[in-house]
């Protein structure tokens, strides 16, 4: 039995859209799968009554009537909110009343929480995020870090290595998954200074099946499982790829496969090294977003990722 | 009349493909537009003779027997190659034989050799590569730098936005082009500390007209005619685009619009910021893409497009 919390105050369309996905959610989940929604009990209580959508025992609304709006200070809010839905459901997660927790919300107020709640597990200076992009073969290219950190060290990326292979071997089942090192050219050398550095950490490092250099324009083909970069790089490689397919949409491309980079699809982004488990949602999430979000949130408790990367990383 | 450089001894394929690619661009090329081919004068000679294609008067050869090969370390390779493709192409421009010069070879060899024949113009530390990527509107986007500089200082990159827009003006004809930051969020403050600081001088240079930071995700939504970045990123982000086109046109995705992401067809990047102009070529160009990189170069010149930055930037 999985205990799924939600903040519902999180996402440009909050809560209206948020709570709406939570309902498309709810059929697709394990029948024994509690969902824990976080905010103003006034307006959960007034969305499952009007609505008449009440979902029973599977629903638990968690008052926290507090909101940290998007563009606030993060470490200020959540010292000055004390009760907002970030954190209240952060403290949830902490005390194991729940087995994950995501949010459409403020990433930074999010990740700050994360860091000051949860903590990282044994060996790993900085939880990343990881996203899943389609490629040649038929299980996913996993990339990590998409955005949390925007300057990483040279080991950092190491550590992103392990997490992402980790994750790799959990979700797809794949043994000994290939990790690329993301950068501007295929051969030993290329890159900057960091990417230099990590190069040499990633070659020598004896749980990392590194296969080298993976330049951008390869990175679709297939050839590596898992490929890793700093937050900063990540972002605008996701992001691109979000501008790219809505503007082949918006010119009337359509195809099935083009379909697989709608990032509505993932809906949310796990975040790996943390404690426990913890999912990210884009700011503009639709509804059908925030079904996946809390799908994927379900499946990172199901897989036990977060036990799973402690019990790893606790022993290179 | 302008006269056009190619190093036929550059890029995977060359010298075949380059040369195939050297007679379909002749036929769209101006009138008096004169082809300068530099590399070893008997495979230049064999290919005319053999092919029969003798185009003449239009197509001058100059003899250059060494190669630099695509691996080799740049500075010393053009050190003990005086007489390479590229050298003696460098040389020609920089004493006014050719107006422009185009190459698919190695391209830091290209570099090294354009900063120490050429050099760059009044007020710009670093030459940097421009490519264009189609948007919603009219008009394409320009990104700048996409390659050359994998490091940089916060100055440089409002250098780089002053090369743009002039680039904008000349290309597409608009006044004062809006210039965005590529960054991981749209607020001010967003990014790493290069971005940061790059964000300040931008937004008090009375020569450029700045809109903000620009997220990947709207980069293609037609808000802004030129942004600027490290070429780390841009590279990266250039490379995806690639990536990603190949990825569904393998999948069988077909459409009109999809093909505007095709390299090919946009065939070389000029490099902006030298006192001469210099295209840089795809490593694995096919005829088309060199058919392309020359009309590039002959655009560059008909524009003339180093002098005008000099005289720009010499005002500033």
């Amino acid at each position: 039995m999985a205990g799924i919390g939600l903040d519902i105050m999180g996402g440009d369309y909050a809560p209206q859209v948020v709570l709406e996905g939570c309902l498309q959610a709810l059929p697709r989940l394990a029948d024994d799968t509690q969902l824990y929604l976080f905010g103003p009990l006034d307006i959960l209580e007034g969305f499952f009554h009007v609505s008449d959508r009440n979902a029973g025992d599977r629903i638990r609304m968690v008052h926290a009537p507090e909101v940290i709006s998007m563009h606030a200070p993060p470490v200020k809010a959540l010292q000055q909110k004390r009760n907002s839905s970030i954190r209240v459901g952060m403290k949830y997660l902490a005390a194991g009343e729940i087995d994950s927790l995501a949010s459409a919300g403020h990433s930074g107020a999010l990740m700050v929480a994360a860091m000051q709640i949860l903590g990282t597990v044994e060996g790993i200076d900085r939880p990343c995020a990881v996203t899943a992009f389609p490629q040649k073969s038929n299980h996913a290219h996993l990339l990590l870090d998409v955005g949390i950190n925007h300057e990483v060290k040279p080991d950092q990326l190491a550590q992103f290595a392990i997490l992402g292979s980790i994750y790799s071997k959990l979700i797809y089942g794949i043994d000994n998954p290939r990790v690329g090192l993301l950068n501007i050219g295929s051969e030993p050398g290329k890159g900057n200074t960091l990417y230099q550095n990590a190069f040499r950490i990633l070659e020598s490092h004896k749980a990392i099946n590194f296969i080298g250099n993976l330049e951008a324009r390869d990175f679709y083909d297939g050839i590596a499982d898992v490929s890793v970069c700093d937050g900063f790089t990540g972002n605008i490689f996701l992001k691109q790829a979000e501008g790219m397919y809505r503007l082949l949409k918006d010119k009337g491309v359509e195809h099935p496969f083009l379909d697989q980079f709608n990032y509505e699809k993932y809906g949310g982004t796990p975040i790996l090294g943390l404690k426990r488990n913890v999912v990210l949602g884009h700011g503009a999430s639709s509804s059908l977003a925030i079904e996946n979000m809390v799908l994927t949130a379900e499946k990172l408790a199901q897989i036990e990722l977060a036990t799973n990367i402690e019990n790893f990383t606790s022993k290179v």
